[in-house]
């Protein structure tokens, strides 16, 4: 295509303000901008196809910064594109409430895909990202209408190369044959110890063959754009391979420092800068300078982008004479609606039913959902069997070369990977066609406890169909056992963490699940089979906490989840029985969505004057937000049959009453006993 | 050397105990043991160097099963070697209280060497086994006396294979040239979801060259029993790189569903059990049989093993006469004894001191410390600069080929890599000759959650030094500012969370952390300057718990934990000047440590009739079992300077002031409060 000055001229812009943003904030990285200005500038000026005035436009190319902390990059690249990002925007940057955070979150910011930072994230978001264009052109594109065929650009440095969470994500990128997705490494040998040779060096490339990726070489990263632009295109003709560049770069380009980890995450010193600007034919004395030429070749871009956007609208509209519903379909899916009336699909109980385990109940629901909610695409990380996370007529998402399935499949085979699937969901929620789950034991949800802290913090629909929910898993024993887990995730900010008692439970979790745009769901699920309980129906359930029995002149409530209520509703009558004592029993799946509830009501479900007991076979740790007194499970548990293990810990009616014995004698003394929902302030949210 | 009928009837005992004790507790994994048994036979008795009767011997070759739900294979193999475990402890297989688990537990079982299940962690056990042999030869190893030259063998499966931590152990393993490690990969095509073509096609073979193994492939490891032997000598002779073996076999071996996923992770029906015991040769009316000959075979390797120990032990008496320093540290590490008075390095501060970061005091510690508990072995994943975890002096553990350090280097360099880290330092401890601390954000000791979980379980002494521990790191913004973290691992059982307030807090986390031999520690650590306090000593924090300003009549008592302690102090004086309230100020640097004080000490603190209020900027979650109401961060944090941020949250004087009133108010017609140290009942334990 030929290169000239202002291509340059656009990089070196770039890179001055990646210096300049950093010292004016005195924090942050500017060596990482710095060494890929080039190829950003590459992929942002000449190749990328984009729609800056809609960064919404579902076919635009999607670009994941997965070297986050080089988020300069980024910011420079958007505003020079033309996103809602200005001047002003870039020299706040790490300041408290700018649109330009110390690490991109995607809610934020226009033109951010996806929040990154936390390395190795970003490349497996990416690789969702893939994966949801390969599915969504799988169910869209038609002879004469390929809607959906954008490609995932991917920059990553060592830091993501080194994590676990990106070789599994590569592993099953390779797997999959995601021919439109390009990942460019920023191989400038350096990392914050200094030299990677001080703890990385294996042969990365040979690594991306082993795993089916094609692989592209550019030896001088810093100015051969010609070379960038082709390596790019060369892995935009393999279709069925992600591509890798390995792209060799000199971190922090241009400063005094250059080729150091002095550059890697500290601002430049301004004599630094100075002579920078200088070399640069910039005025030294001026920070944060965008050269109208710069601007006009990014302005020239956005239009071809506009235009782009535009041809694709048309193609649209005649893709919705000759393919109406689906045409329907995908606008409603932009829409981030779900199909009207899908809800009346989810099945509900009565006590009389018979017993059933959570995990079947959950299996239900998706069979009985899957069909009215096209978007819904899961799969489990190697455990299919045993979380039940598979309709029986559910299509395996595989490359059609390996006569396994198909693009359009909905069943995605994550294999052992807990940490890539949790990224590859928040990529593929951040696709707009898509609202993904995925399955693994509860246990395992903390493997990949770095991307559900990322769906939280992002606002991401992402379910995790979360098995063998507790001791109750029984002979794994200890090493799958959660004791921990609900406490971790239920003390993370915007993550609904679902542990339903029964059949009516477990629709209630799914359809809060599904209908909270932005707020990942873990729903704890039981291996063993748990009776329906009488008060529990949909819309109690939906409230995040409600009486399941109620009684009056009560001694005290019993408070519980999971497959402890059944146990609790038992434990009233042999409290009667052995005690004469009343107790009502309260069911609280969801914490998160119980206190966003009035208070007047969590009142009426943990009222004043009665002593309260939470029973959960697992660590007590916050339910003294609820309830005056716990019996919980502070330490590990035990391999054994279930009935066996709940027995040993005294999860039985007469553990459970010896406690509530125990609290009622505790409390009969204290006049006006509060209800724990009473509280002096509020907090912070 | 030659195999004989004896060594095949061996291997199809140990397959039929493996059959039979999952078939009598109706739950377990028969086919990897059956499939893995003819390797394992060949290592057991044929190859490794160990006495079954000191499973404590330094020098014996370490076996770990990463492939963990696989152990019916090992406890048939340390039955049959001679460990402590019964015929009955067999039978009893993953009932209650037995010996023998759903998984192995270190802890437990004579002769397992790390706790494993979750998949990955024992594979990157095995590098950190491999590195503590690389550093204590480095350390003791003297010319004429090769005292620690053991092999490290550890089995996997597809499973370890696809998992993140294990790539990344892999990757450091490659690095380090470990070459006493030696991995056998069970390449046996099934995993839970079939055949693991349905989601893992990478080259393995390939995949570890490129982290610069070597690698060797066996064609049947079902039958072939020279070429395994063989495939491991020629693994034993490559001293510059770790080995892995790709062995592949028939899952399920014997069984009419070899092959299948069928025999993965359920019992063999009764009839197919039947088919296996006669086509074998056993009496198919029989159930835990062992022929007298099998045994016999074992017993001589036993034997065989003790007079292996016998000789080293010779060496080691003989050592000591010409290396008495080395052979009686040696001797005190073993007995897992810390030096004489090494307490007394630990830096001690008063009030008049300049504030400092306790990341920095963390370092001062190290620095102090260094010299006189010479088992300290630490580093960083890629922070050091960040963590400050390397004192001035420290060699790198380093092949010396790198030219970048030595085997008996202290200092490791795990790149960025938590998880793997996580789990190596449980190798580390497991090897008894090192105490290894290791260095993140304490946002990303999240990453290697699942490790952390294992250090708990299996009672290992691993320090984690968790610096930027709180919205206090500023600009790098909510990615980065741990919310949920304290919570998370303050809710699992067995494990310190530490957050020091000042410099006597800091030594304090330290004196707990080394001197508690079977509890891992999470020292979290502020980036910013903190104060030194008045009532804070060594005596006083390693209680957990303590008065940091006491007042006489108190309206209250604020409790917090490190940065935000010195803002309660300042508190105390607003409160005064501008409510004229008085307030005491707890700090509790550590709840475990404070939970094992005797109540009488705890209410001393938290004393009765007084409202109290927690004071931390993160979840509040917890904090209601200590005080009556909560001050934190129920939501992410921000980007910006660490001044402003606290400020946007009120994490100021005038913010705590605010809710103290509230909570003074809010209890003022309270008559009695109870201090919430009070419980109705005890928790198990």
């Amino acid at each position: 295509m030929g290169y000239t000055d202002v291509d340059q001229l656009a990089i070196n812009t770039i890179r001055i303000l990646a210096a300049d943003a950093t010292f004016k904030s005195n924090s942050g990285h500017p060596g990482a901008p710095m060494g890929m200005a080039p190829v950003a500038h590459v992929l942002f000026n000449k190749i990328m196809n984009y729609n800056p005035k809609n960064s919404s436009w579902v076919n635009r190319d999607r670009f994941v910064l997965s070297n986050g902390h080089a988020c300069m990059l980024q910011y420079a690249l958007l505003h020079l594109c033309g996103y809602k990002l200005s001047m002003d925007d870039l020299k706040a940057f790490r300041s408290v409430d700018s649109k330009t955070p110390g690490h991109p979150e995607a809610h934020d910011t226009d033109g951010v895909e996806v929040t990154t930072g936390p390395l190795g994230q970003g490349f497996a978001n990416a690789v969702g990202l893939a994966i949801a264009q390969a599915h969504a052109g799988g169910e869209f594109n038609k002879p004469g209408f390929e809607l959906i065929n954008n490609y995932t650009y991917c920059f990553l440095g060592d830091g993501c190369m080194m994590e676990g969470i990106a070789s599994e994500a590569a592993s099953i990128a390779g797997h999959l044959q995601l021919g439109n997705l390009i990942a460019i490494y920023d191989d400038n040998h350096i990392s914050i110890d200094g030299d990677t040779n001080c703890a990385f060096t294996e042969d990365v490339a040979l690594r991306f063959k082993s795993y089916g990726w094609h692989v592209e070489t550019v030896e001088d990263g810093n100015n051969d754009l010609q070379a960038i632009e082709d390596a790019i295109k060369k892995c935009q003709a393999v279709k069925d391979k992600p591509s890798m560049i390995k792209l060799k770069t000199i971190i922090g380009f241009g400063s005094k420092l250059e080729g150091t980890h002095g550059v890697h995450g500290a601002p430049l010193k301004a004599d630094d800068i100075k002579q920078l600007k200088t070399k640069f034919g910039f005025n030294p004395e001026e920070s944060f300078v965008v050269p109208q030429q710069v601007y006009d070749i990014y302005n020239e871009k956005g239009a071809k982008g506009a235009a782009l956007e535009k041809e694709w609208e048309q193609l649209v509209s005649k893709y919705a004479g000759s393919h109406k519903t689906e045409a329907a379909d995908l606008k409603r899916r932009l829409a981030g609606e779900l199909p009207e009336g899908w809800e009346k699909n989810l099945p509900v109980y009565s006590p009389s039913d018979s017993p059933v385990a959570s995990r079947k109940l959950s299996e239900i629901v998706l069979q009985a959902i899957h069909d009215v909610v096209p978007e819904l695409v899961g799969g489990s990380a190697d455990l299919t069997g045993s979380n039940l996370t598979r309709w029986k007529e559910a299509v395996d998402f595989q490359p059609p070369a390996t006569g396994l399935g198909d693009w359009s499949g909905r069943y995605i085979r994550y294999g052992v990977r807990e940490h890539a699937m949790g990224a590859i969901m928040n990529g593929l929620a951040a696709y707009g066609t898509v609202i993904p789950y995925g399955g693994t034991f509860l246990n395992f949800v903390s493997y990949a406890a770095g991307a559900v802290r990322l769906s939280a913090l992002s606002q991401v629909r992402a379910i995790w169909v979360a098995t063998h929910d507790s001791i109750g898993l029984g002979e794994d024993g200890p090493t799958h056992q959660p004791i921990e887990t609900l406490a971790h995730f239920r003390a993370l900010p915007n993550c609904m963490v679902w542990r339903p008692a029964d059949g009516n439970e477990t629709s209630a979790a799914y359809y809060v699940a599904l209908t909270s745009k932005h707020t990942p769901s873990i729903i704890a699920l039981s291996r063993q089979n748990l009776p329906h309980l009488e008060n529990s129906t949909l819309s109690n359930a939906i409230k995040g906490g409600y009486v399941v029995h109620e009684a009056e002149k009560a001694d005290i409530t019993i408070v519980s989840t999971g497959s402890e209520v059944g146990i609790a509703v038992d434990a009233v009558k042999y409290l009667k029985d052995n005690h004469n004592l009343t107790a009502r029993v309260v069911s609280i799946p969801c914490f998160e969505v119980f206190d966003a509830q009035a208070k007047e009501y969590r009142l009426s479900v943990l009222p004043d004057g009665i002593p309260s007991l939470s029973v959960e076979v697992m660590s007590t740790m916050g339910w003294e937000r609820y309830t005056h007194e716990q019996f919980g499970l502070n330490r590990f548990g035990a391999s054994g049959a279930y009935k066996d293990v709940y027995k040993k810990f005294e999860f039985t009616p007469e553990g459970i009453a010896k406690r509530a014995v125990a609290t009622v004698d505790f409390y009969k003394d204290v006049p006006n006993l509060r209800s724990p929902i009473n509280r002096a302030f509020q907090q912070l949210i």
